[in-house]
């Protein structure tokens, strides 16, 4: 962790570059497994799962027999808490498609939009050191209150052939069944291309490590939708002297967990606050079971102190981050002025591990300072806003004659006597 | 044209293929155009305007005098037609920001969305065959209804040295002044990276010719947000024998006329509008002045026949087209089974003119099929949607012990960790 006092603005920038990811290495890889699941389909999915996974599984596809035992296996406990994220979520993403009232924009001419849910689309859940069975809540709700037809998970199985149970009891709580053993950048082919196990999707959600989101950008080239580009998360904290520097650092460092390649900020325009932060920092570490990871990511981490709260959030504004946490004592004051970041949490109980799991907002958020031009994922995600307009023959008296105009100052006759035609029909062409 | 009548379901796959473009050629050429961009700035895109425009504008900027005094040349006329389309634009994407209320998801959790808008912003305006002053309302409009604060354009300058005064007079009219004399990919390079003239923005928008499209692709994956993907333009017309095909043909023709890439398709359950209508297309055709760019476009083009009106909605949906015609007795029967389209125009009088150009929608919209999964630009392509949320003390003595059970299953003990002092310090650790 690195201390900055009062750094100059024009350093700003520098301060807020992410850890560079090297991509042209990977791409090569990247591109041959997706032409070879693209020609050999299921036959180059199990390849790469032997490979990568260590296993051949027998199926693809998850059995129903898998999904009841993973039904049997999930403590009621943990099935209580499961449900609680989900009625909150629900909750949150439901308000998220409020559909827009049709329109007069000119006498006989109407307009509306109507949300209609794109048809397929998959979710894509990693294993790895970590079950992320919390992912499947937050794309698996949305994908259902919007009304996808198609709903498929791929999550790469463990050594013993299966994934894990948490992951398919939540998946099949909201309804989802066709989930695929399948990983890496080879789940993302097959979801693009489709095999004779995995059907094809329209629309690819969730995170992943490097090869998988190289697969996502590179599918994307060729016209499949994604959520949206991803890279390391981050979260960026901060403080006035009020804040309690152990739930700071708790903070920080449950960041720091994901991966040795996050990135955490501290601001606060309080000196002394660095200070208690770093030791409670250093304190909490040594009891955290991913502790190496942690670490790893507090090598890339900076405390900055600034001048003035104010400053404090116009630097977040240049940084952009995935989550911005305010813990001051009149946090709307400066939540007002936030311009670029995925998901603020404000005051000293909304903690970034309450959006991550339970409090209803969304997870799948914009990293490496995406937040700049993209949104988090939301039920919206999973639609397509279709515009329709109905015009009458009143409405084309009055309006053609200025579309005869626009047209022709744009040199397009056609489209002027698409116009024409129809006036002259009612009688004043 | 080619005409064919009732096709088996298994051949509309083939049937729905958009004519190929050859992509790895345009690939080279266009990276050596970003990189010179990315490291001369200013001084590479003069020399590729000297190249590819035929000219070496005095200054990037556009001058005020320029404005000045396209706003002379601009027709009364003119002046009010734009003023009309104005008006209607702004009335229909004005009721796209509406903003979602809070939500109490969980007693003592309060979660909203706020839609911000995205600081800097490219609009892409091509010159060429057409001045496409209408997609500067399309896309202007919009941005300011956002609230976006940087606002450019980029337009390729005739030989003249000057952008068309239409453009400029749009632009100038709904408050954008930023205006860019270059095209190409040199444009999309300089808005992408910024020059010493040419201000960087996050994200880009616009159509153009092949050589934009791939390097909004490109600077897509180096984190620069675009509109959408895109492809030729395209329309599919749905009708009954009660149709006109006077208008019919003139709908197909003013979508040939936009280049010899684009493609018609036209779907009917009566096999004698076929005749119909193309009878009316080659005599229509003849007083065209884009001529031979229809005439290409035609070959492209298809005339099928199917059993029903149910089932030419069913083919239109494999076919996902940009703009749908639905002109049968009953549209709104139909318009209630379309999944996949970019704007539907419903009835004899709403003519794809009209929405390009002045009824209200908007006329950036998903190509080449990616209406299965895009949605046409609207305002808010250039917000992003933040969520916050603020937890109360109650709150997270109530909800924290689920995230704590949440966070242990995913074996994140720092995230369990952040809650689990808070309740402590709230007197139930």
């Amino acid at each position: 962790m690195k201390t900055i006092i009062l750094p100059e603005k024009s350093g700003w920038e520098e301060l807020c570059r992410r850890p560079s990811i090297k991509k042209s290495y990977l791409e090569e890889k990247v591109r041959s497994i997706l032409l070879n699941v693209k020609s050999d389909k299921d036959k180059a999915v199990y390849a790469y799962s032997e490979k990568f996974d260590g296993i051949r599984p027998e199926s693809l596809k998850v059995t129903p027999e898998e999904i009841a035992e993973s039904v049997r296996l999930i403590s009621p406990e943990i099935k209580n808490a499961i449900a609680i994220a989900r009625e909150n979520i629900e909750k949150f993403h439901k308000g998220q498609l409020t559909p827009e009232p049709a329109l007069e924009t000119f006498k006989g001419v109407r307009c509306w939009r109507k949300n209609i849910a794109i048809e397929k689309v998959g979710l894509y859940i990693p294993g790895g050191s970590a079950p992320l069975f919390s992912t499947v809540l937050m794309l698996g709700i949305p994908s259902k209150l919007a009304g996808c037809r198609e709903i498929i998970i791929c999550s790469p199985p463990g050594t013993d052939g299966k994934i894990n149970p948490l992951i398919l009891y939540t998946a099949q709580l909201i309804g989802i069944t066709d989930i695929f053993k399948t990983g890496g950048a080879q789940a993302i082919a097959a979801m693009a291309y489709g095999t004779e196990s995995i059907p094809r999707v329209y629309k690819i959600f969730g995170p992943g490590n490097q090869f998988v989101t190289k697969a996502k950008e590179l599918v994307q080239e060729e016209g499949v939708a994604i959520d949206m580009p991803a890279g390391p998360s981050e979260a960026l904290v901060i403080s006035d002297s009020a804040a309690d520097p152990e739930f700071i650092a708790a903070d920080l460092l449950s960041q720091a967990e994901h991966g040795s390649d996050s990135q955490v900020i501290y601001l606060t325009d309080n000196r002394e606050m660095i200070d208690k932060v770093k030791k409670q920092i250093e304190y909490q570490l040594q009891a955290l079971p991913r502790k190496d990871l942690a670490s790893g990511a507090l090598e890339n981490s900076k405390l900055i102190v600034l001048p003035s709260l104010d400053i404090c959030i116009e630097f977040s504004n240049v940084y952009a981050p995935e989550h911005l946490i305010i813990s001051t004592s009149d946090p709307h004051k400066l939540a007002g002025n936030v311009i670029n970041a995925g998901s603020v949490f404000l005051g000293s109980f909304s903690c970034e591990s309450a959006g991550d799991y339970a409090s209803g907002t969304n997870h799948t958020l914009p990293t490496n300072g995406y937040a700049r031009n993209y949104s988090g994922v939301s039920t919206e995600s999973f639609v397509k806003k279709i515009s329709f307009q109905e015009i009458t023959g009143e409405g084309i008296r009055e309006l053609g004659p200025a579309i005869e105009i626009l047209a022709e100052a744009e040199l397009l006759n056609a489209h002027k006597n698409a116009v024409s035609l129809r006036l002259k029909s009612l009688g004043n062409g």
